[in-house]
């Protein structure tokens, strides 16, 4: 699945109420899709686990799309296959814990 | 991007840190990032806005590889790019308010 054409997808869907709405309060939506993402990961099997990650991948998009940010190029930015600085791939010198 | 790529790449690099950490402290880290997001996101000129979007994929991607979830199927299955139901492209009809 390309990140860069789900990011297209969910503007084209959203981008008007999104903007509408703004950036705080897309955000709180954001918020709650989280929340209910930590339900269904302690509870998986009274919930839908697949649905809320979709979710939440779905109103990160709406933000980022907000903020002017294109998701995937952020993600192959901050983790690229081979890491141009250790030379690995995956990098073993990024800062994820 | 490609997501389900991501998503195993990030699971070579870290799936073993992930799995003994265990779901709920890999799920603080998210928390971790969502809260730098949000920071990001006010003051977007005093921080690394979009590395802070790349963490809260990657982190994600961490989450969903612990919990046995395809992150791009589950997206892809929740937001098709022509909805089954509606017909429409985007759908129309899909509960993302």
């Amino acid at each position: 699945m390309d990140l860069r054409e789900f990011q297209k997808q969910i503007a084209k869907a959203y981008r008007e109420k999104d903007r509408a709405r703004g950036l705080a309060g897309t955000f709180m939506y954001f918020m709650e899709e989280v929340g209910e993402l930590a339900e269904a990961l302690r509870e998986p099997e009274k919930h839908d686990l697949e649905g809320e990650f979709a979710d939440c991948v779905a109103w990160l998009a709406s933000l980022a799309d907000i903020a002017g940010i294109d998701l995937a190029a952020a993600t192959e930015k901050k983790y690229p296959g081979t890491c141009p600085v250790c030379g690995q791939s995956p990098c073993i010198c990024i800062s994820k814990p």
